[in-house]
């Protein structure tokens, strides 16, 4: 029974769910989950220990830098698909690629606990969407991420 | 016998050697290795075939970015320590951080390929380092990034 179908990359189609840090059918992946919380998205994660910086005790950059890759194409994609009121169903929702991901590090992240990106719509014009992600841990903004992503012209 | 000690990660402190991406002491990391070749560095490195984007065929966005990121850091260093006549051996190299990192995804990045990382010191001011990275798979620039990275105070 899949009655856990709720998160926006639950929705994504088959072809496009291999992604290694949101794709639901990536088994060597992290596979993100992101939903809706009020007008700002939200996911929580608890990246692997392995996830280190430079030094031990502090998140790797480059895996914040993929985090907020992930949710900001999960949030530019199910913004997409409620603008145009698609009825969200497997497959159902609209494909985005990256085109260009900003990340300011403003503060050290920790390793071993969970995470929380939260994410905005800052524009959305035609196929291109404009996302903003924070990156918290232990209730603090440690990374703050844009991303302009573009819709895939084949999307259903 | 250490007798290749001679990429810049090399010869990052022991305390500094365990990023995921570039650190020579995580087990479970890429430990990729970045060169000088004349002004520009490089390095070269083949991702794990579970790194894919949303499509099976191209190479997650995530990991361009990490790549990025690391291989600027080591540019970083280095630039560092040559512009300040650092004799390189084990330990000695300064530490870096990303203040920073933008990376525009031109093109599809394919997997299965090794990917070349080509980097460029911009700006040297201070603890400050601007770093230039162009990512090439095929003979073919995929993505084009930025990193501005400040050397740790406490560095050797």
């Amino acid at each position: 029974m899949d009655t856990k179908l709720e998160a926006f990359q639950d929705y994504y189609p088959d072809d496009y769910a291999h992604c290694y840090g949101c794709g639901r059918l990536n088994e060597h992946g992290m596979q993100i989950k992101s939903y809706w919380d009020g007008d700002e998205s939200v996911c929580h994660v608890k990246p692997r220990d392995h996830y280190t910086g430079g030094m031990k005790h502090i998140l790797y950059g480059g895996l914040i830098a993929s985090l907020i890759d992930c949710h900001a194409a999960g949030t530019a994609a199910a913004a997409k698909a409620r603008e145009e009121g698609i009825q969200l169903a497997p497959g159902a929702m609209p494909r985005f690629v990256t085109a260009s991901l900003k990340v300011d590090y403003v503060a050290p992240t920790p390793v071993g606990v969970e995470v929380e990106l939260r994410g905005k719509v800052l524009e959305i014009k035609g196929r291109k969407v404009t996302i903003g992600v924070d990156l918290l841990a232990e209730g603090k903004v440690c990374a703050k991420g844009q991303a302009l992503m573009i819709q895939i012209k084949e999307t259903v």
